[in-house]
């Protein structure tokens, strides 16, 4: 989220306390560090069950604009599929579970029951800072877990299906450690014929110290960087193999020309799902415009990312990552870290009865036998909230491998959609039988 | 040149015309591939030499502008030095020699005598795609070698003195090949929870190419990259040894905390001047905004020169450099490469009497002996033009090495452009003798 963006951030709080309060909750806004979190509540029965629905109003940059085929911000249905930034990172998704609350009422009041009919309390925390990493939900919810936020299970839906068609549930999320780093050798950008030769480039060093971080097999040489993993069970290896994607699959879904990034003695899905790794999300130095520029740039910057897996801990990868650097490059200058988020991973308690209820409401909505998967990305509320109150965290995803979250043309099938608030009536519906 | 200030320009052009008319120069316009040159001429007596003075109009561009502490195209005058972008490379620099021109005019005007007491015949060339690789010398060069840029010499102020008052002539340049490469690995920027592990970074790739290039003695690792080098001769190294810098000083002059660039067995002189190398120039991929993106990038880009010495030719460099990447990267996804600009090393004919008294009127304006230096810059007209005439070129350089030419808040010292124009007078004066 860019700062010229908080009035549209704002303007997205108030559409959802709007929303909520028109349906009947109390609504709360939330301090967040740099983006407030909207809390909305709708306690019918203290005697039936409480699910708290995590969701996030905020999304990612919609740049580069140029790529874009319809108006980022202006949501826009095209063969049954909306496209906009948020579509399905995160704001379709939550959508589902307050349009199932909707449907409940509804249903509710066409049997002429009053509100207390509802099968269950509901809590809403849509949150601003998703994409920044989450960076206040360790202190709300330190702050609010025994209050606000107690509830009996934790629900999510801002991640996707296997595939069209094939319902399932997440299992386990990535962390992530997002670091950033500066290398510095000159007070200002110097000539590169008068000075070619004789002092260092920052983006050469640069280059170099990104170049250190994975070998040619993919695996990543920070220095006790895989020390706290914990591999996959042999039973969670097996779900693993039995959904293994064909490559030219996932080629196609990634719009890619070829698979290669990661370790290649894994397996496909343990590369994405449970093997931690790197990678650059940016990288700037020097004269970037149009022509050319002959300078030795002053400085040289990138956005280093890393995904983790159980139980590696983010602020060690952090230190782990900086003294990789330290020990491995030597040159005349300055290097400074930034740490701008971090979250730790999660893995879910699957013996817990309620997935077996979240199997049933899927299998009759789309027709099929939902199957548990892993995620590659990160939910930083997730592992702080589901620890907190030891509660299942249940994450079931509606978007699609191909929706483009995070890239231009994000969107959203309304066939998903629609048949994600059908599961989630039903579900609601059984939770307290 | 960005393409925004293509009106000034056009004013620069407009300018300098004025100028040389109003002094009773012809003038014409030299159509450029992008930018055209201003060409000027003054022809008092057929006998008499002729001198060709080579300068150019166009600047690097001003950014980073928020390092500037005056404004970059508000010419500002501060404790005898002139504040601008494009003061010492070349605005400042080919005034000189107008202001000779003018200098002479008035002498001779308070001599009594008419126009044709001038002591030599005067063309200059002003062009204006310098910055961007003289792109369009060769072919001017090739047409208008025979007539209009027919001289018995070529005059360059478009360097610097080896140190504030130590007076030079550079007896060497630097040639250029200065080439863009992008890789591309995906249709689209991708989640990096999604597919990170299953993707290739294009970021990682650049660097991993990048970080080919040089190993850690600061040696070019391009296969054949030296090949064509010609060593400087016993001579040369002699003069080198004595001028050889301090290292502290050198480190001041630049602004950086430690030398550690280029080829850690050879001398810092040899180093800028008679040795190649190669450095990036600009790098940026994927998300360079504020706070964090969470994106494989699609594409990474990069701007990578090398600056060349005798008998190194630039077209082939550009060959050698495609040809490493291809022969030793190997990925899925695209590469591609522009050659922005090019230029020919150049080495000056020495032993030719001209020098002599060059040195002499030098000698007269500064106070002391001048020295012969290379250069490790480029100007591409140079070698191109003495080369279609076979006429020595007198490389006199009014800048200083501290200028930040190239940099933020570039300036020129008006003493030495005052004694510049002194040199100059006496020069001309004694060219004819």
């Amino acid at each position: 989220m860019q700062d010229e963006y908080l009035p549209q951030m704002e303007q997205a709080r108030h559409y959802l306390i709007d929303l909520f309060q028109g349906m009947g909750f109390t609504t709360q806004i939330l301090k967040g560090e740099k983006h407030d979190a909207v809390y909305a509540e709708l306690t019918t029965n203290n005697k039936l069950p409480t699910v708290l629905i995590y969701g996030h109003y905020d999304v990612q940059p919609a740049d580069p604009l140029e790529e874009w085929k319809t108006e980022p911000f202006t949501p826009t249905v095209k063969n049954n599929v909306l496209y906009a930034r948020g579509a399905t990172d995160d704001k379709g998704q939550f959508m589902i579970h307050v349009m199932a609350v909707a449907r409940l009422h509804a249903l509710s009041e066409v049997e002429g029951s009053d509100d207390n009919s509802l099968p269950c309390n509901f809590k809403f925390l849509i949150e601003g800072e998703e994409e920044i990493g989450s960076i206040s939900v360790e202190s709300l919810a330190q702050k609010y877990a025994k209050n606000l936020f107690k509830c009996d299970y934790l629900l999510v839906s801002d991640s996707e299906m296997y595939t069209k068609g094939q319902p399932s549930i997440d299992i386990s999320l990535r962390g992530l450690t997002y670091a950033e780093i500066e290398i510095r050798t000159a007070k200002q950008d110097l000539h590169s014929g008068q000075f070619g030769g004789i002092v260092q480039n920052p983006a050469i060093i640069l280059s170099k110290v990104i170049a250190s971080f994975k070998d040619e097999n993919g695996k990543v040489l920070i220095e006790g960087f895989y020390d706290d993993v914990v591999d996959p069970s042999k039973e969670e290896l097996q779900d693993y193999n039995l959904l293994e994607p064909m490559e030219k699959d996932l080629k196609k879904e990634a719009h890619v020309w070829g698979l290669g990034g990661g370790e290649k003695k894994y397996s496909l899905n343990e590369r994405r799902w449970s093997r931690p790794t790197l990678d650059v999300n940016g990288i700037w130095s020097g004269y970037t415009g149009e022509g050319s520029k002959t300078i030795i740039p002053a400085r040289a910057h990138a956005k280093i990312s890393m995904r983790l897996v159980p139980n590696q801990d983010p602020e060690k990868i952090f230190t782990l990552f900086t003294q990789h650097i330290g020990r491995n490059f030597d040159f005349y200058g300055k290097s400074s870290y930034r740490l701008h988020s971090s979250a730790l991973p999660y893995k879910s308690p699957t013996n817990h009865p309620v997935f077996d209820i979240m199997k049933k409401s899927l299998k009759k909505a789309f027709g099929k036998e939902p199957v548990f998967i892993g995620v590659g990305g990160t939910i930083g509320f997730v592992p702080v909230v589901a620890n907190a109150l030891n509660v299942p965290c249940l994450l079931v995803g509606f978007g699609l491998p191909d929706d483009q979250l995070h890239s231009p043309n994000e969107h959203f099938s309304l066939d998903n959609y629609y048949k994600g608030i059908e599961t989630m009536v039903d579900f609601y519906n059984n939770l307290a039988k």
